[in-house]
Formats: C-alpha cells, sequence, structure tokens
C-alpha cells in the first residue's frame, strides 16, 4: 500500500530473483513461505516464463491453488504448459467450475479435452453446464454453485440449509429464493436470517430480487453488480430459472478485463490478455501495428485535403504554420466531449435516446469552447502576425470547435445504437474525422478572407 | 439490463416527465411505487433540478433514504437546498457516518454545522472522528460502524456477539480481530464462524489481515481491496489500532469515481462532479476550457517551430503535406505506450522501479514499429511522389516511431515518481512535446536529405 510496503516488496522480489538465478532451492522456500497468495501473483505477474514456473512449484499445495486462481487466463496456460501432467489433472479437478471453463477457453484443444475427461463426473456436468454458454456472456462466468432456499422455508430451517453448503457454495452470504419450479423469487441476505424473530419464514424476509439473464453480456451484467453495489446477483435462465449466481468478486475481475480493454481501444491499441512486463515484446507490436496503420490510412485524408489546397498553401506559407495547433486543438475537443459521453454511457447517466439532448448540448459547449480559444488566438495572432491571418485562425478555432465537440459527443451514441462499442468506435476516429474536416474549414476560411 | 429494460425504463421515465408537469400528483405517486431505488436514482440523475425535488418528496420514507445514499454527493447537496429543514434534519440523523461526512464535505459551511449540531451526541462524535481524517483518504470514506472479535473467544461466542450487532454494524461478513490492545491480529468470515466445529476459538478460524492504513489515499485503498477480491478490509491507525472497515460496495464506489476522473484527466478534461445530463453547460465548459487553453499554448511550441523551418517549407510545400499525418502517428504511438503502461500501474503490473526494463521495451516496441510503418510509408510514397520524399517520410516515421513509444513509455513512470497522477501527466504532454519533437525530427531529415 504504501511506500515502506512497495519498498520492501521490490527488495523481496529481487531476492527471490537472485535465489531462483543461483539455484538456492531452500533460501527460496523460505522467502515463498513469508508472502502472501496476493504477493506471489504480483511476483509471478512480473517475473519472465522460467521464474514464473519455479516460483509456482516452491508454493504450498493450498496456497497453489489460490495463486492459480488468481492469475490471469494466459499465464494459467503458460504454467499448465509447465507443469507435470498429474500436478495439472489435480489442479484442475480442484478449480471453481467457472476458473475451469476460463482456462479451458485459454488451452489447446486437445490439453482442454484431456482434462475435462479427467474430471470426476459430477464436475464434469457442472463444467459442461457453462461451457454451453455463449462466449462473453455472463453464463460462462457465473458460478453454478449456490444455495438455494424456497419461500416457505422458516429462516431457522434455511440456517440449516445454508451450514450444509458452507464448504461447496461460491457465498453463501447472498441466498437466492426459487419457487417449487426453480423460478427465482427473491433474495435473502444471510444477516437477514439471523437478524429474524423465530418462526419467521423466508417469505417474510426476502427482498425483490435483481438478476441477470444466462446470456446477459458479461460486461454489462458485471456493471449492474457494481452499480446496485450488491454482493451477489443470481443469474436465471430464458424461462427464470436460477441456474447460478455471480458474486461482486468476479464482477470486479470481469470489470478489470473489461475496463483494460476499454482504455487500450480508446487510444488505439489491441487489448493485452497478460501482465504487461510478462508480454513478449512481439506481442505488444502486434497489439499496437494494426491500428496504427488503420489509423495512418485515414490519417492520409489529411495528406489529400492539403493537397487540394496546396497553391493556396504556396502563395501563404504561413498558413502551414498554424496546421498543427489548429487540428491538434480540434482533436482534443472532440475527445474531451467523446469520453464525457462515454463515461456517461457506461455509468447509464446518459442512454442512446437522448441523442438530441446531448447533440444540442454539445453545440453550446462546443460553441462557447470555440468563441473564447477564437477570441483568444484572434487577439494573440494578430497581433505577432497580422490582423487577416488573425482573422482566419479565430474563426477556424471556432467552427472546428463547434463541429468536433457536437461530432465527439454525438458520436459514442450513435456507435452504441450500431452496437459498435463506443470506446473503439469513438476516440481514434474522432481525431482522423476532425483533423481532415478541420482542414478543409481552414482553408475554406483563409481563401475567403484573403482573397485568395 | 437488456433491450426491453431499457424501452421500458424510457417509457416509465418519460410518463414521470409527464405527470410532473402535469402536476397528475396521484398518477405520479403510483408510477413511483412501481420503481425500485435503482431506478429513481436513475431518474433523478437524468432530471432538471426541479423534477429532481418532486420526485424525490413522492418517495415512501424508507425508500427515500436508501435512494439519497446513493445518490452523488452534488446532488444530495442540491436536494438539501430543495427539502425543508426539518426533513433535511431526519435524514441526516439516518445517514451512515461515511456517508454524512461526504454530504458535510459538499454543503456550504453554515448549513454543514447547523447540521452537525443537530445530530445525537453519539452520532455527532462517530462523524467528528471521521471529519479528523485528511481530505481524499480513505479514513474518510471507511465506516466506523463494524463487528470486532476478540481471539480468545470461542466461535460460538463470537456469532452471539455478531448477532447483537446485527442491525447497526456496515458489514457482518468479515470480521477484524483484535487484541486486548484493539491492535488488528488477524479478519475472520461468519462463514468461518459458522463452519467451525464446536469448541474452536476465533484464534484457530481466524486469517492474516490484509488491511489499509486510515491516511492512505482512498483510490489506492479501494483498489486494494478490489485487487484481493475481499468484500471489506479492516483499517488501522498509525499504532495499528483497528478504527474502522471499508466495505467492498464503498470501495466500489470509490473506484468508479476514480476511473470517472482518470479517463477525464487523460483527455483534458476537469472530471465532471455530477451526472452529464444535470451538469449545467457553463460548468460542461469550464471543466474542459483550462485544459483546452493550456493544450492550445503548448502546441503554439509547433508553430515556432514551423517557422524556424518556413524557408525550407516554401521551397518545398509539399513538405506541409505530410505534417497532420506525421505528428499524428507520432501522437497516437506515445498514446498507446503511455495507455498500456499506465494501466499496468494502476493493476500493480509494472511498478516505477521497472523505469529500465520498460524504458528497453518500449524502445524495441517504437522501433519495431517505425520499421513497419517506415517502411510502408517508403513504398507508398515512393511510388506516388518521389524516392527522395519517399526516403524522408520513412525515416522520419522510423525515428518518430521511436521516440514516442519511448517517451510514452516512461512519462508515466516519472509522473508516479514525482507523485503526480499518471493518468493527468501523461497523455495530453505526450501528444504536445511528441507533436514538437516530431516536426523538428521531420525538417532536419528533409533538410539532409533533400540537400536544402
Amino acid at each position: 500500500m504504501n511506500e515502506a510496503d512497495a519498498q520492501l516488496r521490490e527488495a523481496v522480489s529481487r531476492a527471490v530473483d537472485r535465489a531462483i538465478d543461483d539455484g538456492e532451492v531452500s533460501a527460496l522456500t523460505e522467502l515463498v513461505k513469508t508472502l502472501s497468495s496476493a504477493d506471489v501473483v504480483n511476483l509471478i505477474e512480473r517475473s519472465d516464463s522460467e521464474h514464473q514456473a519455479v516460483l509456482y512449484r516452491m508454493l504450498p499445495k493450498g496456497q497453489a491453488l489460490e495463486v492459480f486462481e488468481r492469475l490471469d487466463a494466459s499465464l494459467q496456460r503458460d504454467l499448465v504448459g509447465a507443469l507435470q501432467d498429474d500436478t495439472v489433472a489435480a489442479l484442475f479437478a480442484d478449480l471453481d467450475p467457472d476458473d475451469r471453463v476460463e482456462l479451458l477457453d485459454e488451452l489447446p484443444a486437445t490439453v482442454a479435452r484431456r482434462l475435462l475427461k479427467g474430471l470426476p463426473p459430477e464436475e464434469r456436468e457442472k463444467t459442461a453446464g457453462i461451457l454451453g454458454y455463449p462466449l462473453r456472456s455472463i453464463g460462462r462466468r457465473m458460478s453454478p454453485e449456490f444455495v438455494a432456499l424456497r419461500p416457505e422455508l422458516t429462516t431457522a430451517e434455511a440456517l440449516v440449509r445454508v451450514t450444509r453448503h458452507l464448504d461447496d457454495a461460491e457465498t453463501v452470504y447472498t441466498l437466492p429464493v426459487a419457487d417449487e419450479h426453480r423460478k427465482l423469487i427473491g433474495t435473502a441476505g444471510l444477516r437477514d436470517l439471523l437478524n429474524a424473530p423465530p418462526g419467521t419464514t423466508v417469505a417474510e424476509v426476502m427482498h425483490q430480487a435483481h438478476w441477470v439473464r444466462a446470456s446477459d453480456d458479461a460486461e454489462a451484467a458485471a456493471r449492474h453488480c457494481a452499480d446496485l453495489k450488491v454482493l451477489a446477483l443470481p443469474v436465471v435462465d430464458n424461462e427464470n430459472r436460477l441456474i447460478g449466481i455471480l458474486t461482486v468478486d468476479d464482477a470486479l475481475q470481469i470489470l478489470e478485463d473489461a475496463e483494460s480493454e476499454d482504455q487500450a481501444r480508446i487510444s488505439g491499441v489491441e487489448p493485452l490478455r497478460r501482465p504487461y512486463l510478462t508480454a513478449p515484446v512481439g506481442s505488444l507490436v502486434r497489439s499496437r501495428v494494426v491500428w496504427l496503420l488503420v489509423l495512418a490510412i485515414g490519417a492520409t485524408l489529411t495528406v489529400q485535403v492539403l493537397e487540394v489546397f496546396e497553391h493556396t498553401l504556396s502563395q501563404v506559407v504561413a498558413l502551414a504554420l498554424f496546421v498543427p495547433l489548429l487540428i491538434g486543438t480540434g482533436g482534443n475537443t472532440g475527445n474531451q466531449a467523446a469520453t464525457t459521453v462515454t463515461r456517461g454511457l457506461a455509468l447509464g447517466d446518459v442512454e442512446p435516446s437522448d441523442l438530441f439532448k446531448v447533440l444540442f448540448r454539445e453545440f453550446r459547449v462546443g460553441l462557447s469552447l470555440g468563441l473564447l480559444l477564437g477570441a483568444v488566438a484572434f487577439a494573440a495572432t494578430s497581433m505577432i502576425y497580422d490582423r487577416q491571418l488573425g482573422t482566419v485562425i479565430g474563426l477556424t478555432l471556432l467552427s472546428v470547435c463547434t463541429m468536433a465537440a457536437t461530432v465527439g459527443g454525438v458520436m459514442p451514441l450513435l456507435a452504441r445504437t450500431i452496437r459498435a462499442d463506443p470506446a473503439v468506435f469513438s476516440n481514434p476516429f474522432i481525431t482522423t474525422f476532425v483533423d481532415a474536416t478541420g482542414l478543409l474549414i481552414y482553408f475554406l476560411i483563409a481563401k475567403a478572407v484573403l482573397g485568395i
């Protein structure tokens, strides 16, 4: 957490590296004993693949499972490759069904089939159930191990039922309540059961249930859980039958992955599927090069616009001086609007149907920004160069800011409407669009004002 | 969640708006009854201030408190202004101490003092305790209402103690264990207590405790809670004495606010303190104009660089055509690197001490990207224009990509080292820096290759 902890962690990390490099097994075993699972995960995420496997093999069995569960799926795959077959089979059987499915998606098909075959029948069935839901749906990430209550139970009977499942349920703090057809009718907290006077039934203490459908998008479901600030959400099938539970810790993991993806996409990087320092340079290059090329090809639009005005440019070379400033400001204005609206969408403050409200707001915001920046630029340019150039720059900023804010604000909503990811669609494309349009506006205004 | 729900929500939202505008109180009361607290929060966040107050007054008392707790502090302030004094005093007394402090920070000092004075003494003391911690520290956001256990208690005795505090504790699922000097020595889950064989002591079932210090930064503490995927973290003072608890739902709220802030800062907007649609246009303009001006002033650096090369430009006007493309690609490359490393820092995958590892990685990534993009650009420009211009563009992209990735990757680490927020410091500044440096490289290469 604080400075001293960070330094201590650094020192341990270096000591572990040294012990592995020098093959000092006993020192290493002692060192690893002092570490919490979270520390070990952190160490593994920052080591190269050889060190990862050595470190992992040093862990006592119970901790090994805990550490394995917390690693990214890509690192799990690497470890599975580095460990012996029987170790892997035992580990695989100990995982929760949802974690198992995540790992299966990462592994080569032959390895996945072999591992599935080695599972006890009951575990295999639960795993297959989860595997049946579409990729990226919450059905894939939910846990099928929950404790369901019936409404007619007394709270004392319910507590007995909970007590019997303390070992195998994913959570016992949020208890879905279902009727005789397994339809979800509410949820009760363990706290509510404990707090109820004797003789109360579950029906009397349960609340109206929030829930998600197994086919819902995993990120949307996790966001729903985080928005409601609940510890767990029941998951139902299309007939509202209870089939699983999404706990807040799994929701947090899903959101963490999704945020990484969004942030990456906003700046035009394919999301990395593993921690930064363990990713090979080649995969970093691959994650970026496609987007860079796409954006660069988009940017050739600006070359074409400038070519059209090459004659104007050669007459007044001074016009070229302001090109980076003007398109930079346009891009910034557009990105500001896009980020604000994208964030509003993610939090549910803005809905796609608010299109015209957003359009009108951003038009006014852009106009105000354009008036302010345009006035400043007019004054400064008039003083340093001349009033004519000042007029061109001022008017251009006014128009570009208005256009950029409006386009930037509306684009994420349009992206959502056509079901594209607003984070992917917005920022890089807005910049390219605003660059080209801004140049066009600039030279048209210049030609009109300077009379060339 | 899904399409149908969103449409339903839209319809209800319109019906509520209409009922308020037409003053149909009974219809409104009926409508509001059908809504969950989450729905009402959503409605309030998307209404103007008049509708907000009307809507809020329609709520039954229990729901009103729940809705109020979930609103952003800025909206809470607006509501306090719109409600009658005795309603506010009752509401204020019902809030949890941590929520109360958040609201107090928003209110004018005179109103805050009056409300504090109206509290029962015990509640006032708890509130004052929280108010003593620095702004933005987790001490401000923790709950002082927890159930602490002693290690020598049997699990049965511990359960009795938990049962007595079911009504007033923030959580009973995570139970900090403290010794006779109130020092934190571990935590036990309610599940562990329930699962223990008779006669077991708390000391036997408790785990090593993760914890945060009250003076720790609130965002770092919340991130710690989310990283560990625990339901609650004990909060201790500088002597390791237990003084509060941070629950995962509060951690989620803190992270949500922090993410909004980071995303805003990455694209140069001051974070909005209220939902987008309820923010006045004037405050949207204010949140953006300062950054736009700062960035625009930074961008005048590009005007100055270009001015130095005005003579070169007037001789080969074609050079101007590629300016937006080149600096755009440089900016994109830098942003990609900065975003990846910033995200790594936030998740703890990268530490400031990894500076040279990151430098070396990003240098190689940038060089590879530059070689690829440079080769493509050389081929294309040579074909369309001529080989000399192709050489200039190709070499410039090679140098600019290498420089941009290296600077972009290292900047967030430097920002962290000087204790600035990497999200603020990185992207906008990288773009400005890369723009100016890129132009310099471009014209130096052009002069060398074209011999002008």
